[in-house]
C-alpha cells in the first residue's frame, strides 16, 4: 500500500493503480504509469459500508457530495465553492418506451447540470482534487460541453480557467463558454489533436490541471456519481440494461465502476447487468472495433454531428470494449440522420430536448431493439448526457413554426390549425 | 364560500376571487370577475398548517409538488406525467457580493429547470389544473420560455399544445420549442398583439387550455413555489430583500403571495421583506409607473433585447406596484447595454449563465445598490429565471475566443497567455 501524500485530504482514496499491470503510485497528479505507461485508476480504502454508508448518501446534500465517501475528495468538499451538479432526474420514460416496445424504459437526465451535461460531474471531481494538489489553473481540451463545465467552474471557484477547443465546434458552446471569462482558445484541428497539444502543455505548466489529461484519474471518477444515482433513484437496485454514448469512453468504464461498487459496499443487489455502448457511425471506432472482435481500437477522423463525441482516438476505448464484453452488452452506431430522428423522437415523447449526443443514445437505443440485441422486458435506462440548446444546427433545417401568421383570428383560422 | 365545481380535485383551492371586488366564483376556467372584470385568484382553505404542514413538505418529492397541499392541484399530481420542475438551486453569491459590495447574497438559479426557466413551474400546475378541468389542448402566447415549457410539458403529458409566438423571436426558443413537435404559430406582431389574438381563439376554443389566458389563475399560482423553495432553503426564512424581473407581473405578485402565505401558516417567522421589481429600460412600464408614483400601469411598444420581458402592457403591472409600495421595495430598469453587463458579471463571478432577464435582474440589484434603495447588509436574493443559452444572440458581438492558432506548442507559446 502506497501512502497518501502527506496533508492531503481526498477521501478514501489511498493510491493510484495501473489499469494494466496493476503498479501502484502515491495519489498525486500522476495519469500514466511509470512501469508500463498504462494509465492510471483511483484505488480507495472505503471506511463505510452497508446500512452506514446508505445512512450517511442519503443524509448528504441533494449533489454529488452525498457520494463524497466514494470520491476522492476532501471530505468538506461540499462546502467549497463549486457549482454542485447532480441529482438529476431518472424519468419513467413511458410513452417512448410505449412506441419503442420497451416495458421498462427510464431517461436518466443529465442536462439538469448546471451547465447542463454530465461534464458538470468530472469537473467538480477534478476541481476539488485540483485544489487539495495544489493547482491553481483548471484547463482542458473539449469538444465542447467539457469547456463549458470547466469554465463555469472555475469562475465560481475564482480561478483561472484554460480550455482549448476546436474552431469548428457549435457556436453554442464556443460563446458559452467564453460568457464565463476565461481564456479560450480555438485550435484549427480536431479534438485528438487538441488533445495531443494539450498533454504538450500540461508537461511545462507545473501549475495546471488539465482536468481529462494530468488529472484525468480523479477527473474519471466524477462518473461514477451517474451510476450512484440511477441506483439510488431507483430505491437502491441496479438496472438491467444501460445504454452509454462514446466519447473517450470514460463514462461508460466508470458508469461500470459505480455499479460494482455499490455491489461489493453491500448497498445493492449484485444483479447481473448489461452496458450498451453508442457512437455516431462518423466516429465509430469504439463500435467498429466491437462489431470486429477487436479487443483494441484503430483510430478514426471523426465526421459527424454529434460533435461533443467526435474523438477519433478515444484513451478508454479497450476498457469499454472489456466492460461490454464482460457484461454481455454491446456498441452500435447510427447515422446523423438517425440522431437527428433520436433527439425529436426523445422531445417528442418525453418533453426531453437532448443534444446530439442524446440523439446517438436513443438512436441506439431503437437499433439495438430492432436487432433483438437488447431485452424489450427488461429495465433500461439511457443517458442523455447533453442539451439540444448547444446543438441547435442539428435540427435547425428540420424543425420550425408551423405557420407564419398576421396577428388576426381570421389568419388563424385560415391556417386550419383550430 | 362558493362550492368546488363537483368531481374535481384541485386541492385546497376552493375558490376564484375577484383581486378589485372580492366577489367569489366557482373553481373553474373563468379568469375575469363576472362582476367588475377584475382578475381572478385562487383562493385556500388550507387543510395543514406549523409542523404538520412542514413535516409533510419535507417528505415530498424533490420538486414543486412538495408544495401541493398550497397549490390548486389533484392531490394526485406528482404521479402525474409531467415534468417535474422546481427543486433548484439557491447559490450563495460571495464572489458576485463581494464585487458590488453586499455582504449576503444569493442567486435562486431557476435556469434548472427541464426547460431551464421559471415557466416549467406555472406550466406544471397550468396543465395538472387544466387536465382536472377537462382541457384538452395546452395553449399560450408567449415571449419565448413560456413556448418552450408548454410544448415540453404537453408532449411529456401526450396532449397537443398550440403556441403562439412573435415570429421575430430568439431563433433558439423557436427552434426548442419547435423540437417537441407540437403547433407552433409564429405571428407577426409583438407579445401584445398576440395575446389579444390569444384571448380571441380562447373564446372560441372551449377545449384549449391557454395557460396564461383563461387557466392564469392557476398557472400564476405556479410562481409561489420560488418563494417556497427560497424560504426553505434558507432554512424556513423569509429574506429580507428580493429582487425579480418583470414581464406581466404575474411572478413578482406570488412570490409575494407565497411569502405571505408562509408566514400565515406558521412555516415561517412574519419577517419584513422588501421586493424589488427588474425591468429593461426598453420596456419598462411598471418602471415608470412606480418612478411617477403612479398606480396604473401606461402600455408601451417594447423595444429591448430582453425579449422575454418585453410585454408592453403587462396584466398584473398594478399589483407589482402595490407589492412594492406595500412591501418598501422599488422598480428599476437597465439599458441594454447593462443587461449584457449583467449577464457577463453573473457568469464570470458565480459561473451561472444567465439569459437577458437575468442579465436584467442583476443590472437592477447594481443599480439599486448604486442608488442607495437596496440595503448592502441585509440578505438578499435575487432571481435568476431563464438561461444564457437561449439568448445567445445579445453576446455574441461581446465574447468570443481569447486566440485562435494552429494546433502546436510554438503557437499556443506565441499567444503569451500560458
Ligand atoms: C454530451 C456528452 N455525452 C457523452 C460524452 C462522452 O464522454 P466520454 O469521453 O466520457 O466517453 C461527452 C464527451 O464530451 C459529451 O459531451
Ligand atoms: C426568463 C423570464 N423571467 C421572467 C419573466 C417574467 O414573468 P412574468 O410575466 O410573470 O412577470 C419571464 C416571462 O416570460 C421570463 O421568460
Ligand atoms: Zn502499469
Ligand atoms: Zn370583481
Amino acid at each position: 500500500m502506497t501512502a497518501v501524500l502527506s496533508g492531503t485530504d481526498l477521501g478514501a482514496a489511498v493510491a493510484l493503480s495501473c489499469r494494466e499491470c496493476g503498479a501502484r503510485v502515491e495519489l498525486g497528479p500522476s495519469y500514466a504509469c511509470t512501469e508500463c505507461f498504462g494509465p492510471l485508476e483511483v484505488a480507495y480504502e472505503f471506511r463505510l459500508r452497508g446500512d452506514e454508508l446508505r445512512a450517511a448518501i442519503e443524509a448528504g446534500p441533494q449533489n454529488i457530495w452525498r457520494y463524497a465517501p466514494l470520491l476522492p475528495v476532501p471530505s468538506h468538499v461540499a462546502s467549497t465553492p463549486n457549482i454542485n451538479p447532480g441529482a438529476t432526474k431518472l424519468v419513467k420514460a413511458e410513452n417512448l418506451g410505449r412506441e419503442l416496445g420497451l416495458r421498462n424504459l427510464w431517461v436518466k437526465d443529465d442536462s439538469g447540470n448546471p451547465t447542463h451535461s454530465f461534464k458538470d460531474r468530472v469537473v467538480a471531481v477534478a476541481l476539488a482534487a485540483a485544489r487539495e494538489l495544489g493547482f491553481k489553473v483548471l484547463a482542458c481540451p473539449s469538444t465542447g460541453n467539457l469547456a463549458n463545465a470547466v469554465a463555469a467552474a472555475a469562475a465560481r471557484a475564482g480561478i483561472r480557467s484554460v480550455v482549448f477547443i476546436p474552431s469548428n465546434l457549435e457556436q453554442q458552446k464556443i460563446l458559452t463558454t467564453a460568457a464565463y471569462g476565461g481564456t479560450l482558445i480555438a485550435v484549427d484541428g480536431n479534438y485528438d489533436d487538441i488533445n495531443r497539444l494539450a498533454g504538450q502543455i500540461a508537461a511545462e505548466q507545473e501549475d495546471w490541471a488539465f482536468v481529462n489529461v494530468n488529472v484525468r484519474p480523479f477527473y474519471a471518477e466524477g462518473s461514477k456519481t451517474l451510476a450512484y444515482e440511477v441506483a439510488e433513484s431507483l430505491g437502491w437496485r441496479i438496472p438491467q440494461q444501460v445504454v452509454i454514448p462514446i466519447a473517450s469512453g470514460s463514462q461508460l468504464t466508470k458508469v461500470d465502476k459505480g455499479f460494482t461498487e455499490l455491489a461489493a459496499l453491500g448497498l445493492v443487489d449484485d444483479t447481473p447487468y448489461k452496458i450498451f455502448g453508442a457512437q455516431a457511425t462518423g466516429c465509430s471506432p469504439v463500435s467498429q472495433a466491437y462489431k470486429a472482435g477487436q479487443d483494441f481500437v484503430q483510430p478514426v477522423r471523426p465526421d459527424t454531428i454529434a460533435k461533443s463525441l467526435a474523438i477519433g482516438n478515444p484513451a478508454d476505448g479497450p476498457y469499454v470494449l472489456d466492460v461490454v464484453n464482460r457484461t454481455g452488452g454491446a456498441v452500435e452506431d447510427v447515422t446523423d440522420e438517425e440522431v437527428v430522428e433520436g433527439i425529436q423522437l426523445l422531445a417528442r415523447t418525453e418533453g426531453i430536448f437532448a443534444e446530439t449526443a442524446g440523439g446517438v443514445t436513443v438512436a441506439v437505443l431503437r437499433k439495438l431493439l430492432a436487432t433483438g440485441k437488447l431485452d424489450p422486458d427488461a429495465e433500461t435506462v439511457i443517458f442523455n448526457t447533453g442539451d439540444g440548446l448547444k446543438t441547435l444546427d442539428a435540427i435547425a433545417d428540420k424543425v420550425g413554426p408551423t405557420a407564419t401568421i398576421k396577428p388576426t383570428l381570421d389568419a388563424f383560422e385560415a391556417t386550419g390549425l383550430a
